[in-house]
Formats: structure tokens, sequence, C-alpha cells
């Protein structure tokens, strides 16, 4: 049995950074709590996960530097969750209540400008111009990827095309990121390091599908959330339009009157028959593939001399991930 | 007659670097219009002026590098208020519908996150880690400041000394960054460019206590606002503080009824004439006074080889202003 044995061993050792970056000590608290609530609330800790794995394709052992990157990751992973959960009106994040409704929108926006300062404080403290400014192109994709997913609530049909760009700027491109800088402070060169950028979108990429998948098709237990908000939300996942490019327009239009008139749960049956049909749901799980073999042989072809073991667990974590 | 003939000057040669700012051709567009939108619609661009000012004590001629901090300054504060605004739900910047007026609450959001990272590109560019570090302290101090001038709805008093250091914060700190940052890359010294910073505080409150003033007693036409919008929003500025302080109990309660009862025009007056009987207008120009005279000779002892007229007329404006 595989058994994620330097996984384990790689989170254990981000364990203090960790809480360091949890603490937020500073005053008044009002500001810096929920900024320590959002932090503690947790999730897979990918990202910082990542640099570091990446950097340990170079060196054996860590320093200060990319644990500082491992944590500006993870705070500005969790900038965004904040700033996002108030556009998109969410209630929970990992089962808890948002800043915004656990507090009040005003404390939601400000303490998320604060995180993003303080992601930069810990920038600036690596004190490497190149990773800065490689920061800043990331988050600025990052931000019109935000935007392009909310143009897409006001439109009737997605391209695949459109999708996946829009997913490549909102999810894969701070995974690009993690991996080229953590592989740039481990002394990888440029070249090298643009590879691991890349094998971060192919890693962010795979991720998302999967995530719109388990959305839909995973079990509850498991995925720890209600199945099927997507659905109910009308997301439109690549999920949701290879089922939707393939209906004609009765079916559309039955669809869209249903919403009016059906229960969330005839909805989510209906709309899953339909993905199932339509072959959508295969689809999903087939590009998910799909790229995680071509991260597998991208992998391979980088020509590092530290140890790949731990970059080889996360994205065996993540390609069998079924939460 | 003064005519500020320097600033003028200054103001010219800041124009196209305003209008490259301005100009945010990136897409998609939703994102990037509403940004060039606040930018464009003014303000008196005080800060990338006092930047310049403060390179000038140094410098004859302005370099790329000070034209990026002017920039990012500006941008900066533009960003304060377009998050501020959501907080405060203004309708109104500058007689102009507010972004999240005009689009909505998530654009504007999301547009001020665009633009701070915009700030941070232009600070990456002047490569300068020193000023990265004291832009990232300030703009932490301004996030808190907020943050207390948000408490200070829910409390009923507040101490000069707890105002004054909220302004400092929210407003004098950016003052005092632009200054010192202008300076450190004119060439001063570290403690010369403290110096600066120093009087970019004492600058910016005497400016909010002005600011405070005009609300209340400026004159409509000049001012270019409705007068009164603190006392009915019951803003516990330091005017509002000074009366507040020195009235009874019975005096306070009857306020407080009153705003439950009576039209904005009476209790616009009513407040009025309770500032000039406590004489908590005096006393806010007095302060506003003498932190002029303090600055005045603060200025005086800064031993620069440049031009200190820029600053010179920069001052004499901002307090000798009626808007």
């Amino acid at each position: 049995m595989f058994t994620l044995q330097k996984l384990t061993e790689l989170y254990h050792e981000f364990d203090a950074a960790l809480a360091q970056i949890i603490e937020q000590p500073g005053s008044p608290r009002e500001v810096y709590e929920p900024i320590s609530y959002i932090l503690k609330i947790g999730g897979k800790r990918i990202r910082p996960a990542m640099a570091i794995a990446a950097f340990k394709l170079y060196q054996n052992e860590t320093n200060t530097a990319i644990i500082q990157l491992a944590q500006a990751v993870e705070m500005f992973h969790n900038f965004t969750l904040l700033h996002d959960d108030i556009m998109d009106k969410s209630l929970l994040r990992r089962g808890k209540e948002t800043v915004h409704i656990k507090w009040d929108e005003s404390t939601a926006i400000l303490c998320g400008d604060l995180l993003q300062i303080e992601v930069y404080e810990k920038l600036t403290s690596i004190g490497n111009l190149e990773i800065l400014t490689l920061f800043n192109q990331m988050a600025r994709e990052l931000c019109e990827g935000q935007m392009n997913d909310m143009n897409f609530e006001n439109r009737d049909q997605i391209s695949n095309t459109d999708y996946l760009q829009m997913i490549t700027q909102k999810t894969a491109v701070l995974l690009g990121f993690s991996m080229q800088s953590g592989a740039l402070l481990g002394g990888a060169s440029s070249e090298e390091a643009k590879k691991l950028y890349n094998l971060g979108i192919g890693i962010g990429v795979s991720f998302q599908l999967m995530d719109d998948y388990l959305d839909t098709f995973g079990e509850k237990a498991k995925v720890g959330k209600q199945i099927g908000g997507d659905i109910l939300n009308q997301k439109k996942t690549f999920l949701w339009n290879e089922m939707w490019n393939h209906l004609d327009a009765s079916d559309r239009d039955k669809i869209t009157n249903m919403y009016a008139h059906f229960s969330d749960e005839e909805m989510i049956a209906h709309i899953k028959q339909k993905m199932i049909q339509t072959g959508a749901d295969q689809k999903t799980l087939q590009l998910a593939q799909e790229h995680t073999i071509k991260n597998t042989a991208l992998l391979a072809s980088i020509n590092a001399s530290g140890d790949k073991t731990y970059l080889e667990e996360i994205m065996k974590m993540l390609s069998e991930r079924e939460s």
C-alpha cells in the first residue's frame, strides 16, 4: 500500500510555519481574528506542499526562504477564498461559516486586504525580485480569471477553450507559481523552473476538473459537503458545458423551465442523468486523466538532483482523490 | 499673489504618468474599466505631488523610479477609496457614482484587489526592497486604521488620543510613506528620509482635521459636496468628539433622541450650534494650525541641497484650502 510517507513528513515540516501564520498577534483584534480564523479552518495545504516539493527537487534541507514562500502561497490562497466567498455569497467554507457571514462584509473585505499585504511582507522578506515579479503576474491573471468566471454567469454557452482558460487563470496559475518559485529558490535554472510552472498548470487543470466532477458525482461522506451545489447554481463547469453543448434546444428549454418549478433533489437527479446520457461525466474524467498522464511525463523529463518522491506523492494524492 | 507656480510645473510633469495608469488596457474589460474610471475621476493628486516634491529636495530632474513611486501612491490611494466606499456604503465619490454603485459590489472588490496588485507591480519595478518593506508596513497600519475607524461607530465616546491615532494610521501614514520614499529615491540618508516621514504625518493630521472642519463649516460651492454629511452620519471626528466630550448627559440624550425625529437640516443646524458653543470648531482649527506651524519648522530643519519650493507650495495649498 502506498502510504504517502514523504508527504506526511513534508506536512510535518510545515506545521510550525503554519502555526506561525495562524497566530496573527496584531491589534485591533477585530481585523486579525478573522484572518487567523480563515487560515485555521484548514484545507489540504496543497500549495505550500507543492512549493516545498519543487524546492526539494534541488535541495535536501529546507531553509527560511522556502518556508516563507510556502507561507505566502497558503496565505494568498486564503486571501482569494476570503474575497471570493463574498462575491459568490457563500455561506460555508470547509463546513464553517464564511468570514463575511460570521462577521460582516466590511470586515471580510478589509481582512482580505490585510492578508494580501501580509503575503507581500513574506515575499519581500525572501528578497528575490524575480519571485516578486512572477507573483505579481500570477496574481493579475488570477483576478482576470475571477472576472471571467463571474462573466460566465451571464452567458448561455461557454466553449471548452474559454472554460479551460478560466480555470487556468483562476486555479492553475497559483499552483504553477508555487512550484516555479520553489524550484528557483532551490537553485533551478529559469528553464527548469518554467517546466515546473507548466507542471503546476497541468496539475491545477486536472485538479479543477476533478473538483467539478466530485461536486456532482462524489460521495457526500467523502467530499464533506452537500453534493450537487454546482448543479443548483447552474455553474458552467466543464462537466456542465460538455452536457449543455450536446443538448438540443428543446432539452435546454426544458431544463431552464425546470429550475423554476422542481425541487433541488429533482434538479440534481435530472441533470446528473443528462450528464451521463451525453457522456459529459466520462469526458470530464478522461480529460483529467489525460492531464495526469502528461503531468507524469513532464515530471519524468525534469532533470533534478534531489528527491522527486515528494512531488510524485502529491500528484498521486490529487489524481486519486475522492474528496 | 502666490501662484503655486512650482506646483503647476510639478503636476504638468506627472500628467503623462497619470494618463498611463488611467489607460488600463488589459482584458477582460469588465475588470479594467472600473479601475480606469476611479483613477480618472480625479482628486487633488496630493500623494504623487508629495513624493515628487520630496525627491526634488535632493535631485533636480525626475527619473523613472520616482515617477513609478508617484504612480504607485496615487494608485494605492484609489485602491483604498474603492474598498472604503463599499464599507462605508458611499454613493458618490468626487461627485460621481462610486464603483460598487455604477457596477456592483463584487466588481468593486475584485477591481480593488487588482489595483492593489498593480501598485505592487510598480513598486517591484522600482526594485528597492527597503521601499517595499516601508510600503508593507504603511499598508498594514492603514488597514488597522480603517478597522479602528469602523470600531469607533460602535463606541459612544472617543478620546482625542484615539482619534488622532486613527487618522494617523488611516490618512497620514500614506503621506509619510510618499515623502519618505521620494526622499530615499532622491538619495536622502535614512535619518533625513525619516524626518520627511514625520513631516508627512504632520501634514496628514492637519489635512484630516481641516477635512473634518470643512465637512461641517465649509461652503458647499467651494467644497463641492453637500455640507454636514459627517453630522448626519454621526461620524466621530475630532470636531464631533470635542463637542461631545464637553456636553453633559442631558444634552447628549437630547441629541440622540433628536436624530430619530428631526430633519437633516435641523440636525445640522443644532449640532453646528453645539460645536460653536463648546468651542469645538475653534479647537479643531487651532490644532490644525499647530500642526502647520510644527510642519513648517520641520521642513526648515531639513538639510537638502535641492529645491524646497515644491514642498512649501504643497503645504501652503493644503493649509489654506477651503475645499
